[in-house]
């Protein structure tokens, strides 16, 4: 619980403000690794706005606070900040909506913005230079306003890390270092820093808790020809792992000590990647140093699994796959029974069954469960203040995933709960069709992602239908759930880094979503291939080998709408499924596998 | 005929380039205008190497002549340049294959480049700049060497130029000029100076005839809030067009005028697409005047035609699929009566039976008839010199298009000869299959181009097959054949203006090429239209309307890799050739007709 209201927070704050002489406090959803999902410590839009979306941008002057945030969360948001003396600001894709251009329009020359240097990219300090370029204003990244007024913050987490089991990565520590390093050069750069933490546990192989559902650690890392710096809270190094981690050449500093160290760099030419490094860590470079801007060459390296790798994701998914069975016969015996079942209970139960596996280490997002119109919300979360019953007749969207110690994983399904209608079952089989069209496809080696979207959606379009989300993200191995750089999305920018290679996972999940009545989604996880040719004078081309191990339900499909080869693509997926999964269930359960995964 | 071999012309320019102290020499294929097709005057490229493809860039130094091209054109310039003096230079999408990159690599300080500001345009010319100031080159946009050493160079060309017939455009001179200048103010601009031809031709409803097969004039065009002025050959607008174009407010002067008028400007804000304008004239104009950059208004309304100009490109296809049926039913007979035909029979007929069609005006290009592996280089033109006769078995590729007063065409189709093997059946229907997976698409209005493209290729994907071009370009009103900004090609760039809008033309023309053996195309326009929706919760969504009115050979199709949707298509498609071209057709070539559209 927090000490104050919200609006006590914000005379807080505006106190501090004024004897700063900040006209404007500016604060994005970030740390300083650029995360997606914040450790408690760093979650100051929440604590200052009650804002419980992943993501915000806040902004107050002495008569006005906004929270600009995006058409995913506007009902949310606009329910959450009501009497909290925060406005909601729609964003859009329109440049006019976003929180630059309120500067623009209601600052006058001189006036004084400040940021956290700590929370704020490179990248998006130099859209907020820019603008106050062109404004006149001056900007501070020195100061912060948030550590002085929030008193029941949170401390910094600090839990263990650990190193990955032998066996589980194909490459070690020492040879990701030395393939950094070989980037390094190639680059024409002396060094090299590092703030994104799933590059950090993918390049040393370890492990942490410091995020909820990211098995990351909270540390930076800097790389030059003879020294690795490793900047951690060390108490969270256990003496073995510091033996190791110095057997392999990596050093190991305090966390806090990344700014004297940087600051204390001089003629080095640094590489980073300008989205992924606080701008506070940048100017300390830039003092004495030159920069080179490019993508983390370990993002590059992270988002190709090795073969060795994807067989260990295969068990990962075997084992998710035992799990979710047991989930679902569960589910459909409860739903028979007329048992008394929220969306909260599906979270617990599929939790737990998950749990039962061995090198379950936990969820690898929070569990979507949404009943009717609560799955028409693609990021809705159940919560004991907002729940519904599962009961009548309609759609049940379930998205969830697990973090085992051999993989990631991340699956929809949609249970069918009571009478369909017709409508229902022309959705749930467009979607579907869009779903096997994308398991279908084969395209160049290299395509960038986005440029495959339109072959996922076209089954939708065709009705005058779509969906505003992207149909697929990259995912780590045993690591972050969502992971670039590829994205598969006609909405994304076509960009070098978009392009598709061998070993890249990605999720295939249309879906569509009728606001206020259901919603549907449909998702594996997939992973590119080299697809076996005798002819090669067309170039390589990749298809995808789907990954997930679940029965796709197959009550609500109206099979006029599929062709034959959709009709064989489900068979042998089902199919498939059954021959992995049979052989570790039994009973009632291998009898509902058996079920769920005949031939249509 | 030339008077000089190009050996000697290469020894004249070098003499030039001394006398000047210029030690490189660069020229692009271009004109003032930034045109595609050239007049014969701005041949520079082809006069002084002798190489006949579309696109190439000279370079020549004291001691080296280079000659890039694309991929497209490697044989056929290898051919070309022999004892020429100039050395092939292989252009790749590596920027390391580029003239830019050998500058970088060879030039030392200070150097002296010359180029004619009149040919190249401001785009074009800031990436020259930039390799200039990293290389700390001299670069001279002033010196026209060519017109000192072409001593036989053709002149301009001073064909009259035409009014449009009343009713055929959507929108009248003066509502055009109006719409143009609304824009200007939009932008913040205060004039705008246009160089494109079919951007002026579109604004001014004229044609003219000094570009082949391209139906402009050329000029440049100012407009101000007040006046308008048309640089123009004088003596190519007649008394009675002159007293109409300046009843609508258009002042002409003299073509070469140009230079001082934009020269002479002060203090206006002028709104330019560098793409389109040469270095020459945005040098001239930002001497006393701000520039404003960014695509050419008259490009984007020109992109999207009006339902009057739809029935009236209708009413051209109608008569091209007229001139199509009797070509194809003289070719069917010829070949079954083992006539002596060549590819260059083909070209001769093709343009006579077009030539029989009220308002034909010309050929859209040079008509593409390619017989086995001919048919396999995309952009093959049988010469005199070199051609191939049309006998034995295999696939003839023709490729043409027509100019009428009322419209543009662009069309392929292949025809079988002889017996053909399973392999090609196979590829024929893969490329059919694309084509018709194309043209039954539905995407949300406004997609980029470039997103779709995926769609078009994926039958061929799924073998491992594609071919290396765009699969649609657009298409002007009985304008140039090719004409922007949207392009389907999953190479080309997304950006803002590649998107898709209702009334945009564009080809549909999926291919397949197997060097040295054969090449299949088949190539229909068809034009973007709104789908009429019930529910418009998803947005609005385009789909195709097919507009070229023609017979697709049935005979090479494997019909087992054909779905029922495709089949269907196609009957659909054969069924409304029919009924347009039936009632226009008699005896012979009705029964060829009738045949040709049967239900498969």
């Amino acid at each position: 619980m927090s000490l104050n209201s919200i609006p006590e927070k914000l005379v807080l704050l505006r106190q501090k403000m004024r004897s700063e002489n900040v006209d404007v406090f500016i604060a994005m959803s970030a740390d300083p690794h650029m995360s997606e999902y914040l450790a408690e410590f760093w979650k100051v839009r929440l604590w200052l706005t009650g804002f419980t979306g992943s993501v915000g941008t806040i902004l107050v002057t002495a008569d006005f606070a906004g929270l600009w945030v995006d058409g995913r969360y506007w009902v949310q948001a606009e329910q959450q900040l009501v009497n909290t003396g925060f406005e909601l600001q729609k964003q859009t894709t329109n440049p006019d909506s976003t929180h630059l251009a309120w500067l623009t329009k209601n600052l006058k020359a001189n006036a004084f913005i400040s940021v956290n240097g700590q929370t704020i990219s490179a990248q998006q300090f130099a859209d907020l230079e820019k603008i106050a370029q062109l404004g006149n204003f001056n900007i501070s990244t020195q100061i912060d306003l948030i550590s002085e007024i929030w008193a029941d913050r949170p401390a910094l987490p600090n839990q263990m890390i650990w190193q990955m089991p032998e066996g589980l990565n194909a490459l070690t520590r020492a040879e990701k270092i030395q393939a950094i390093r070989l980037k390094i050069t190639e680059s024409n750069a002396s060094a090299h820093f590092i703030s994104a933490l799933d590059d950090i546990a993918w390049l040393l192989n370890c492990r942490g808790k410091d995020v909820e559902y990211n098995p990351v650690f909270l540390a930076h890392l800097w790389i030059e020809a003879e020294h690795v710096f490793l900047f951690i809270d060390t108490t969270k190094v256990s003496e073995q792992l510091k033996d190791n981690l110095i057997a392999d050449g990596v050093q190991i500093l305090p966390y806090i000590e990344s700014h004297a160290f940087l600051s204390a760099q001089q003629n080095q030419t640094v590489l980073i990647d300008p989205a992924k490094v606080s701008i506070l860590h940048v100017q300390q470079i830039a003092k004495n140093n030159r920069l080179i801007e490019q993508i983390n060459p370990s993002t590059l390296f992270k988002s190709r699994k090795h073969p060795s790798e994807i067989a260990h994701i295969r068990n990962a998914m075997q084992k998710d796959g035992v799990a979710l069975c047991h989930f679902f016969h569960w589910l459909e015996n409860a739903l028979a029974s007329k048992q008394n079942i929220s969306e909260l209970t599906i979270d617990e139960k599929i939790t737990a069954f998950r749990a039962e596996q061995p090198g379950f280490i936990g969820l690898s997002f929070s569990t979507i469960a949404g009943f009717n119109e609560n799955g028409a919300l693609p990021h809705y979360r159940a919560t004991e203040e907002h729940y519904s019953q599962i009961s009548g007749n309609g759609f049940l969207l379930i998205d969830s995933g697990g973090q085992y110690v051999d993989g990631t994983t991340d699956i929809t399904r949609v249970v069918p709960v009571g009478q369909l209608t017709a409508q229902q079952r022309r959705d749930y089989t467009l979607v579907l069709k869009c779903h096997i069209a994308l398991a279908q496809t084969t395209y160049p080696e290299g395509l960038q992602s986005p440029l495959l979207d339109a072959i996922s959606r076209q089954s939708l379009w065709k009705y005058g239908l779509d969906y505003r989300h992207g149909t697929g993200h990259g995912v780590g191995f045993a690591l972050n759930v969502h992971e670039g750089p590829q994205v598969l999305s006609y909405y994304a920018p076509v960009t070098e880094h978009t392009r598709l290679r061998e070993g890249m996972i990605i999720s295939n999940e249309p879906g569509l979503y009728h606001a206020g009545q259901y919603g549907i989604r449909i998702e594996n996880l997939v992973v590119n291939q080299l697809k076996p040719l005798d002819d090669d004078s067309y170039g390589e081309f990749l298809e995808f080998e789907t990954l997930t191990v679940c029965p796709i339900h197959l009550d609500p499909i109206d099979l006029a709408l599929l062709d034959d080869s959709e009709k064989k693509w489900l068979n042998e997926y089902h199919q498939m499924v059954f021959e992995k999964l049979s052989p570790l269930l039994k009973g009632d359960v291998l009898a509902w596998l058996t079920h769920h995964t005949r031939a249509i």
